[in-house]
C-alpha cells in the first residue's frame, strides 16, 4: 500500500510503497483510512521538534505519519465485538489500554501504556492503520471520514479544553479564544453549544475574524497591538473569565494572561513559547494556568455526537495523499485555509 | 492608643500615640486586638514592595500595620446584630461589601470593594481595630485569641490552597508541602484533617522537618539539591498530584512543577519569583498551577472549626507589640520559630 | 396605595386602600411595582396549603401576596449604595440577611434569617413593596418591569434546577421537561441556552407542545399514558440522564423517574405528590432524587443576564391589580396562557 | 473443586464437587480464592427476592453465590499482563468490558455489559473462580485474601457511599451513620479518613455503638425511637448535612430524611424499603435522595489503599466453605459479629 513516510528529520516525506499492516493481537482493528488530518505537530515533526520524545520511545526511520485518521473498518482481531467490517470509524489518536486508573477515570490520554500512532509508531497517511478495538468509535450514516478526521486531534484537543472551561462559564461571563484556525474555529463552535458565555476572537486575520462570526463569535479584535486593551474593553474593564490560546508562542502566551479578570483561567493548546508570569501576580489576582493534552475517548465521542447534530463543522481542504508535501508546505506558509485533509 | 505604624518605607514601625477608632456607619465594629500575627508580608511592605498597590489605594503614611487579627468586640455600629461586645472574634483579613457577585458566591477574597486593613488602610498593632460586622467571627469558648490570630491569614491561605487541592486527593495520592514555616506547618496539619493524600514536606531545615512529622507529614526531604529526585523516587517515579509550594521564589518555584505528575497540580502561595515553564510542557503533561489568595470567610469559619476541634495547632512565640521591631528583625533573620504574635 | 390582600383563607383577594411602606432601616428600598407574577403558589396559599408556615411565622391577616416583583427604586435607606432612585430592578423573592454561611456561599434561599414577602410578610400586589438592598438586581435598559416580574421565582427556579443539572448534560444526552407551563417553557430555553442535551418535552396540551418547539424543544411527547414508553423509545431504551419535573403531582412524580437511566437524576420542582420509590430502586439503578428551591441572587442575575440577551423570553398575559381574582381564577381553571402578570 | 451451590430458592446450599472454571478467552484469570464474604444479599438471593433479575439474566440452577472474592491468581488467558500467576488479588465484583462510555468515565458498576458473578453467573463460594483480567486489583504483601475479601463488596459501598457524600463534608459538618453493622462499620472509618466532619452513628445495639468508638465515631445515639431528636440536639437544632442509611428497611428509610438539615443530602444504601417523602418536601427543604450500586473499580483500588495503611480494617468471623449455611443461619439471626469470611 502506498504510505507518506519520514526519512529523515527536516526531509519531505516520501510516498512509498510498504506492507499492509495485519491483525496480530485479538483486540487488533484494521482501518482503511478515508481521511487523514495534517496538523501543524506534523510540521513540528518533520522539523525534529520531537525528536526527544521520538526518540525516547525508540522510533526507527522511516515511518508514517498521521494522527487525524477516520475510515472504514476493514478487518478485526478474534475477540473485537465492538466493531464490524465496514463499520464507518474514527479514530481516538492514542492507543490506551483500559486497565490503568487513567484509562478507568476518563483520563485516557494519560494512559500509563498509552502510544501515539503518527509520533511513535506508523500513523495514517497511508492506505491502512492498525490501531485497538479500545481507540474506534463508530460514526451515524450521516458522517464521512474525510469530513470528520481532523475531529480527532484538532477538534478533540479543541473540545476538552472548552469543556474544562466550560464549567464556570455561566451567563455573563467572557470566553476569549486567541487564533481563529484549524483548532479554534472548533472552540468556538464547542463554545456556542455548550456555554452561554460571550464568546471574544482574537486573531492577526481580518479574513479569519469574519468566519468566526459565522462560526458564533460574539465579539472580534483584531491582534493589531491593541487586543488586550480592546479584550478589557468588551469585559467592562474587568478582564474574561477564560483564555483559551491556541497559538501558545511568539509573545501570544505573555499576553494571554493579561486578558483574565481576577480568578480567571487561562487554557494553555497552541505551543512553543514560555509563560511569563511573577509568582506574586499567581496570587494576587489568584489566576490559573491549565495545561491541554488531547482529550479522552468519552470526549471524542460527545464531539462526534455535535458533528453528527450539525452544531460543530469543519473547515476543510483536501489533498491527495501523494500531495502530502505540497499540502505541508501550504500549512506551513500560511496558505492553507481550514483543516487540510489528505485523502489515500 | 498604642499603634506600630510606618513612617516611611524601609524605615522601622515606630509606636505611636493615636486616637482609638470610632464607629461611623450602622454595621462597623470595633475590636480590641488580643494578638495580631506578623507576617512575612509585612516586611515586604516595609521594604516597598506594595508600594504600588499602596499608591494604587491612597495610603497615607504614617499608617498601621497588621492584618492577621483576633480580639474582643469592644463597641458595634446600631445595625449589627452577629456579635455582641466581649464576644471572642477572629477578623477575616479583608472588609468586604456583602453585594458583589463575588461575596456571595463563597469568593469574597475577591470582592468587588474589598479592602485590606494593615495593608490599605489602619490594621491591628495597635489596642483597637475598625472593620465591618460581615468581617467578624464569633470563637467558641475554647480559643484564645492570641492563639489563634495568625489564623486569620497564615492559616486562611495554608487552609484555602489545602481545600483546592483535597478536592483532587484521594487515597493513594501524594501531596508535597514545600516550606514548613508558618503557613506551611498549618497545611500539613490541614492536609492530615482533610485528605487520604501521603503528605510529603519539603524544607531546608532538618528541625522544621522534624517537627512536620509531629505535624503529620508521612515522609520528609532536605531540600539540599536532590528534592525533585528524592519525592520522585516516593512517588515511584510518578512524581506527586499536588505540590504546595509556600516560598514561591529563589528558584523554588522553578522546581516546584518538577515534582508533579502528568495531570498534577502546582499550588503558588509563596511569592518572590517567576514561573519557568514552556507551553509545550504544560501541554505535554497537562499540568496546572494555581494562584491562591488567603481565602474566604467561610474558609476562615471552617479553620476555626478545626481549631476548636483540636485538629490543627499554631506554633507561635509571642512579643509585645512594643518589641514589634524585633519581632520583624527575628523574623528576616529566621530567628523566628514559629508565627510571631504581638500582643498589644 | 393599592393592594390585593388575603383577608381569609378560602377567600377572594381584596383591593384595599392600604399605608404605603416607610423606610425603616438603613439597608432598605422601596421599590415601586411595575409588574406582579401570579404562581400556582398563590393558589396554594389562598386555598390554605401553606397555613402550617404561616403560622409558624406569625403572619397576621389580611396581609398582601405577590412574590414575583419588578419594578422601579421609590425610595432609598441611608446605607444604600448599590442601587439608585429610578433604577428598574427585578427582586429576588427572598430578604436574606447577608451574614450566615449560605448567603456567603451561594444558598441565599436558605438564608438562616431569610423572609419571604408574598407569603409571610406583605407582597407585591401593591403599587409599593419594601425590601432590603441586598435583595434587587438593577436591570439594563432593554428590560421592562411587566416582562421580567414572572422571572423572580417561576423563571429563577426553573433556571436554579436546569443549571444543576447542566453539570450532567454532555453532548449526547437526553433532558426531560414535564410540564410545558410557567415554569417548564422557561427551562426549555435554560436546557437550550446552557446544554447541548436532547430536550424531550412531556405534557397532555398538543398546544403546549407545540409552542415547546418554538422554544427549543427537540422532541414532543403527549402525556396520554404512553409517555414512558416514548421517552424509553427517544432514548434508544435507556432513559433520560435528567427528568426536570414541574408537576410533581396527580400521579406525574410516580411516572418520573421511570423516565431514568441509570445513575440519573429526577429534579422535583411542582408539588403536591408524594414519592413512590422502592430503596431497592434506588440501589439497583443508583437514581438521585433532587429538591429545588427557587435559587439564589446570583442564579437570577445570571438568568436576567439571559434576558437581556435574548435567550429567553416569557410568555404572559397581563391584567390590571384590580382583576386580581380573575387572573386566580384563569389560573385554576387552566384559561390563563402563559404567565399571568398584575399592574397596578 | 468444593463449590457451595444454591439448587433452589429458599433452600440451604450444597456442597457439590464441580469441574474447576478452565480458561476459554484471552483476558481470563481463573483464582483461587482465599476467602469470600458472606453478604445479607447472599440471604436476599436464597430467598428469591432477586428472581426477577436472576430469571432475566438466564441464571440456570445450580449455582455458586459468592460475589467478595479474593484469592490468589491460578491462571491467565493468552492476553494478561496485568497480573501474574500467585499474585495476590482482591476481585471487583462485576466482570466489566472497558469499552463502553461507564466503564471510561470511572462509572464501571454502570458498564453496559457488566455481569456480577454470584449472582447471574457462577461466584466464589468455590476453590477456583474465573474473572477477566480487567476485575482484579493486585494487593501488596501486607494483605492477606481472608482479611479484605468482604471488601470486594461490603467495602466499596461503604467507601463509594461516603466518597460522594465527602464532597460536601468540610469542617463543622455532621454526618449520620445509620447501621454500624459489615457495611456500616467501614463507612465510619472511611469518613474517619476522608473528611473532617463529626461522624455520628446510630444503632439499635450499644455494643455497636460502642465498637462505633473505636473505628471514629465521635457521637452515638441508640436508635430506641429518640434517635430523629438526638440528631438534632447534637446538630444544634438543624440536622446533618450527610445521612448514609445502611438499613434502608423496616422503617429506617422514613425516619432518615428526617435527620437531614435543608439542602442535606441522604444516601439510601440498605434495602427493602420504601420512601416516604412528598414533593412538597423535597422543594421545601432541598434535599437529595442519593442511590448508591457498590462502587468502581478505582474505588476499590483506593479502599485497598487505606487498607494497606492500616487505615481502615474489616471486623470478620471466619467459616469453612463447608459451614456456609451455619454462616448464613448466623448471619440472618444476627449472630455474626462482623463480617462472615468463607474459607475454601
Amino acid at each position: 500500500m502506498k504510505a507518506a513516510r519520514l526519512h529523515n528529520y527536516h526531509e519531505d516525506l516520501r510516498i512509498d510503497d510498504v506492507d499492509e499492516p495485519a491483525i496480530t493481537g485479538p483486540n487488533d482493528v484494521i482501518v482503511r483510512i478515508g481521511g487523514a488530518g495534517l496538523c501543524r505537530t506534523d510540521l513540528h515533526i518533520r522539523d525534529a521538534d520531537w525528536k526527544e520524545v521520538q526518540q525516547g520511545a525508540g522510533v526507527q526511520f522511516p515511518y508514517t505519519l498521521g494522527h487525524e485518521n477516520a475510515g472504514w473498518v476493514h478487518e478485526v482481531g478474534s475477540a473485537v465485538t465492538n466493531v464490524e467490517v465496514g463499520d464507518t470509524v474514527i479514530l481516538h489518536p492514542l492507543i490506551t489500554c483500559g486497565f490503568c486508573r487513567a484509562c478507568r477515570a476518563g483520563n485516557d490520554m494519560h494512559c500509563a501504556a498509552g502510544s501515539f500512532p503518527g509520533l511513535v509508531s506508523d500513523g495514517g497517511f497511508a492506505e491502512f492503520l492498525k490501531t485497538g478495538a479500545r481507540n474506534v468509535i463508530k460514526l451515524g450514516p450521516g458522517l464521512e471520514p474525510k469530513d470528520v478526521a481532523a475531529h480527532a486531534d484538532a477538534g478533540l484537543t479543541a473540545y476538552h479544553a472548552v469543556k474544562k472551561a466550560a464549567k464556570e462559564l455561566y451567563p455573563g461571563t467572557f470566553a476569549v479564544v486567541i487564533g481563529a484556525g484549524g483548532l479554534g474555529h472548533i472552540a468556538i463552535q464547542c463554545l456556542q453549544a455548550l456555554t452561554p458565555a460571550t464568546i471574544i476572537v482574537v486573531d492577526k486575520s481580518e479574513a479569519a475574524l469574519k468566519l468566526s462570526e459565522e462560526w458564533g463569535a460574539d465579539e472580534t479584535v483584531v491582534a493589531d497591538g491593541t487586543q488586550i486593551d480592546k479584550v478589557m474593553e468588551i469585559t467592562d474593564g474587568q478582564g474574561a473569565e477564560a483564555v483559551i490560546d491556541f497559538v501558545g508562542e511568539r509573545g501570544v502566551e505573555k499576553e494571554a494572561p493579561k486578558m483574565l479578570r481576577n480568578a480567571g483561567t487561562y487554557y494553555v493548546i497552541g505551543y512553543g513559547g514560555a509563560l511569563d508570569l511573577l509568582t506574586h501576580t499567581m496570587i494576587f489576582t489568584e489566576i490559573s494556568v491549565v495545561g491541554n493534552l488531547v482529550g479522552s475517548y468519552n470526549d471524542l465521542a460527545e464531539l462526534m455526537t455535535l458533528a453528527a447534530q450539525g452544531k460543530v463543522t469543519l473547515h476543510t481542504a483536501t489533498y491527495p495523499l501523494e500531495a502530502v508535501n505540497d499540502a505541508m508546505n501550504d500549512l506551513d506558509n500560511g496558505r492553507l485555509q481550514g483543516r487540510g485533509i489528505l485523502i489515500p
